[in-house]
């Protein structure tokens, strides 16, 4: 035997309680951390299956829907991405992807690997996409998808016209694709009012779940998609056919797929128990609220936000542009290390330029926004020369 | 809003705590469960990627191996296949399957899917492959890749001659992948001395870590291969260079893949702490000890194993044939019901022909062999009316 066994695992686990107020992961409660430390199920037990059912029905509440073929990836939101495209994408389809942040260009990324034919979308920096563009682009491509991110959470920008752009989908035989991994819980989503062909989310971000398990639906048109497609959809582990056919959303019998990680159902069913318990309308209030409270803050401190108009602003990713002088990463090494406190830096085309602060869940209230507001003016004039051209004390 | 808060949603979690002696998942230990209560951290905080770089010894570590390349794919066993499979092969490539069981063929599919030109291998029914069945085969097919299960837990096959394998492989220019799930820790298996060059395990059969994230290792060989690949990994979730960037396998700074699920790292992590501690060994020679004595302990209870050769048997599952006169869905809620005692049947091939067994980790220890056989025993004469022909009281 000629690998010894490594004495880095004789450390004792170590995990410091952090407040997660960047993009995501966000905290979980107590209850859905106490949650995970049950004893693992098999992947047909009933026990388990039951849960799978109450998860169903959670998510169907969250999206708003009525789709018979709503279920989880076993995977991150990054899976839940893939699994929406290779479904419904094959080799030389047309793909039109809305681009207002760093998501669509992931997106695209993907569809392309599958082979098809990728076309973008980008706004305007900084802005959400107009009905006007949205419209041009559709005309001149005639793309058999549409990719939309709610919320691009490396931009902080919202997409508030999905109801519409569902309209014009409809109109050019389109399925339409919306990501709201960052968005749901924070902003309305209607996803069977608004004719949304997939959506998908993040368990980590709003819902408080731990990350890993990711809840996705298909609407009838986008199984009739699937189940028509000329070639099979490359990916098994992804094939909403065979997902689905184990999460029971097809009636028949449930026909093992893969061995479903039992530990993140029982968080994400609780976070999904408490997520309907407080109801979704004033969980999206709590949310704009606290972003509103969040963003007179910031303006106040005589910090400049990077979205311009305040209806393109997602509630929960604010992205605020970093002064002249400052070093995002010492501010944020500064908040980490002196209070186990997040504040994060961009992503993608943001990168350097802006920190993102994340209000979800349980950090969506209005007490945590004031302290982030407290430590993020503290790590800046701690960690740098500048001053603060303050309109009022916090 | 026209969908309700489910009332499924009110009632509380209930997961009962059962002996988990079917194919897997396996029973974890307190000090796995507790650890996945720990709070959520995000993915590219210090902690975390501590504990990534832990984890990476320790498969290292179970894996017998040097690879730089060795990291986890987030999501089950099914998961580290595809992505084994999806990051060797193109379109056209030649793969050969190793089918001592179900796994083989699944493996296939997936390729399939991918486009490679699939060939298969199938051994006598209940018997391991020959090196002259794959010496032939690998003449007559002279694949880029060949996948062989070191232990198929639809039939409770072991491979044993993979080191073998190996060397054909090396004098064919062929790739081999080796699928661990079932076998990792029940038999010796030694990644860099027989020169496998992509290995992957299953959290929850031998290391008793909870299913959703899974240990996956790549050969120098197998990287240069993937970096030299014509067109780009098909899916983006499962390409080797962005996880292993991601797992800071090959130096340079790590970036952002996806969101990992931290919960089940530290339950992952605490397993392999426990692995390492207990011994690779000693680990393999208790798994083999109590494969012998559940092996004929149900040949004295007059029951017939399916597999005849001894040699041929995988330590960790154990399939045992249905009498006549019995239907293994009763034995099997028998034992659930009264023990909370798992007694699985068969998969694929094997569907309604076997009990499987399996002993896996906490449960590979003589005291659970026995409770075991007295159970079997008893769901058997109580759900049917056959005498069982049995050499001695057990």
């Amino acid at each position: 035997m000629e690998i010894q066994p490594p004495l880095v695992l004789k450390r004792q686990l170590l995990v410091p309680n952090k407040t997660l107020m960047g993009p995501g992961p966000s905290n979980c409660s107590q209850r859905v951390l106490d949650a995970m430390a049950n004893p693992v199920l098999g992947h047909l037990h009933p026990e388990c299956l039951q849960i799978m059912d109450e998860i169903k029905e959670g998510i169907k509440y969250a999206f708003q829907t009525k789709n018979d073929a709503t279920m989880c990836v076993s995977g991150s939101g990054h899976g839940a991405m893939e699994a929406a495209l290779c479904n419904l994408l094959e080799e030389g389809d047309i793909a039109l992807f809305g681009v207002t942040g760093f998501w669509g260009h992931r997106a695209a990324d993907m569809a392309k690997r599958y082979g098809a034919d990728v076309r973008f979308l980008e706004s305007r920096f900084g802005h959400a996409l107009t009905m006007e563009e949205v419209e041009f682009a559709m005309e001149g491509h005639k793309p058999q998808v549409l990719f939309i991110c709610q919320g691009d959470s490396s931009t902080g920008i919202v997409q508030s016209n999905i109801g519409e752009i569902g309209k014009l989908c409809e109109k050019y035989n389109c399925l339409l694709v919306v990501d709201t991994v960052a968005s749901l819980g924070g902003t309305e989503f209607f996803m069977d009012e608004w004719k949304v062909d997939v959506a998908y989310t993040g368990s980590q971000k709003v819902l408080c779940a731990p990350p890993g398990i990711s809840p996705i639906s298909f609407s009838k048109k986008a199984m009739s998609r699937i189940i028509s497609r000329s070639s099979k959809v490359k990916s098994y582990y992804w094939d909403a056919t065979l997902i689905g056919q184990y999460w029971n959303c097809f009636g028949g019998s449930r026909i093992y797929h893969h061995t479903i990680a039992s530990t993140l159902l029982y968080g994400l069913r609780e976070s999904l128990a408490l997520f309907a318990g407080m109801g979704l309308k004033s969980v999206i209030r709590r949310h704009k609220e606290c972003s509103f409270r969040l963003q007179k803050g910031i303006e106040d401190m005589g910090l400049e936000l990077l979205v311009p108009v305040q209806d393109d602003r997602l509630a929960t990713v604010t992205a605020v542009k970093i002064p002249k002088g400052v070093d995002w990463r010492k501010v944020s090494e500064y908040a980490m290390k002196k209070y186990f406190f997040e504040i994060s830096g961009g992503l993608g085309p943001t990168a350097d330029h802006v920190f993102r602060i994340g209000l979800m869940g349980e950090n969506a209230t209005a007490e945590k926004v004031d302290l982030m507001l407290t430590i993020l003016r503290e790590a800046i004039l701690n960690t740098s020369n500048i001053t603060l051209n303050e309109k009022s004390k916090i």
